[in-house]
């Protein structure tokens, strides 16, 4: 679900709109909701966040009820070499999180010291390593499906933390946050219908949380001069919807969710197939669960002791 | 909790050791319990080890329900500078994730993109953030809680995935695991009887779920020359428990729990103060969530259904 809610649709900021962007996190701190890390997109998050946070987590999983998906989580880094042959190096390289260690002797290590205490870079002093931070959080998953799939294709639904480097003061871009995905891989017509399935349930669910949602086609922000092409071409074959909400004052339209059909592009390199030998297409529907925390924070006010009843015993049953 | 439920005890691996363990690790494969990456510490977790994770972290919350904690989480990336600023850095380098990223134009990124391809090194293209991976659940804690401390002192339990770059063949060292702290902030005295209250229930429930625990002296894996002396003097002052169970047909003693008091060690940088305005010392009891599942799977066996009644009672009451 590579770039999924993180639209290019909240780019296009007018002018005034990182005021109050900054302005609804400064009420979320003051809140003591997020807690400042000095980092941002870096947030701690209180246990009343959390407790939507898991309450949203929940009911994805009673919508998800019938699917017969089974459940695999993954840590929040992946092998480098799963960023690199799922193509994330050359679409994304700015968003990576690229993981490095010290291996040095003693000697090494107080020149690190030395040079952290005067501000200078470390970087040349640190080595790669095997790692990245996982960017999506269906990723990790593709490479273990490798072989032969049941008839009638399978499906996972997948939760964790992802990262992508993107510092910016609006709360609703974190650098690190976390999807509940539904992921199906299967023959071409499997992975549109589940596309188009969880598009709907996922506008019905979060209307029902009061959030005036609608499907909007999208694009992930692809890299470079390359990169408009791609984008440009899965917008035409509509590729990547987004459920958008409204937020702020503003009403600026924000990714909350997103659906991508991947076509082979994991199937192949993975070499996953379907049951009569082709290429499995997948497809992907994940709820942004930090963003749509933050939705509903920022619709129906930040004492979600005070949210509408609906809201309440939807997300509370 | 530097270091915490990473003890030097089951370094000490007898010759031999090490194909027990890849055995055990073979046996979680092939249950599916654990997902082989192709990254050793980093694996998928299925939907049957996640809901003995799970369990686990429900329990210790009932175990800690009287603690009046509040809860806070953090993402699985921290800011470098509370890195540096507590010590880390200085104790612990060759265990660091530092997160770099790529800022290059297109050219640099073909580049990046063909050494890839021939398995060069892509470090010296990528540049340092102000970021690094989580090393120990409670260090993103302390700098959000400068500042005076309400009389009594105050207590916060965390929970989130930690990362120390151990390669290894053995499951219990992951790369990638989860820790369930329940931190104090307060005087010296209420630091130690933290601990010791800590420890006991410790003990206590990780008993109860059949497994034969003891509480021992450790010591953090300080690196270097100078860090020998002062795991030495963690030891001679007892800052460090762990709690140990015996894995394996060997009975290998692995920790599974650890308890660190810091004395001022996270209270001085981080200007956290007591009531009547001396520097705070902290300690913090952490449930290895993760290497408790390893040690009931090796301990009961990969069928979770097969489980001892009470062990089951206790973690689905």
């Amino acid at each position: 679900m590579a770039g999924s809610t993180e639209a290019r649709t909240d780019r296009d900021a007018a002018p005034g709109e990182d005021d109050v962007w900054a302005g609804f996190r400064r009420q979320l701190f003051d809140a003591g909701l997020l807690l400042a890390t000095g980092v941002d997109g870096v947030y701690g998050r209180s246990g009343e966040y959390e407790a939507v946070a898991d309450a949203m987590d929940r009911l994805v999983l009673r919508v998800g009820a019938d699917q017969a998906a089974s459940t695999v989580r993954f840590p929040p880094v992946m092998p480098w070499a799963t960023f690199e042959l799922n193509g994330y190096l050359e679409s994304f390289p700015d968003q990576m999180g690229s993981v490095h260690t010290f291996r040095g002797d003693e000697r090494l290590h107080a020149e690190l010291v030395r040079r952290a205490e005067v501000r200078e870079d470390r970087g040349t002093l640190l080595e790669t390593t095997d790692m990245v931070l996982c960017p999506a959080v269906c990723h990790p998953l593709y490479p273990t499906q490798s072989g032969t799939l049941p008839e009638g294709g399978r499906r996972v639904e997948v939760y964790g933390y992802c990262f992508r480097h993107e510092p910016s003061t609006d709360p609703f871009r974190m650098q690190a946050f976390r999807q509940h995905d539904y992921v199906y891989l299967g023959t071409p017509a499997g992975a549109r219908a589940h596309r188009d399935q969880w598009i709907d349930r996922g506008l019905e669910v979060l209307g029902g949380l009061g959030l005036e949602v609608e499907a909007v086609i999208a694009n992930d922000p692809f890299f470079g001069r390359p990169g408009r092409m791609l984008a440009a071409n899965q917008r035409t074959e509509e590729l990547k919807y987004e459920i958008v909400a409204p937020v702020f004052a503003s009403g600026r339209p924000t990714a909350i969710s997103s659906s991508n059909c991947h076509l082979d592009h994991f199937g192949r390199p993975f070499a996953i197939e379907t049951a009569d030998g082709a290429v499995a297409h997948t497809a992907c529907f994940g709820f942004g669960v930090d963003r749509i925390t933050l939705a509903l924070l920022d619709r129906h006010g930040t004492d979600t002791d005070r949210w509408p009843a609906t809201v309440r015993s939807l997300l509370w049953p």
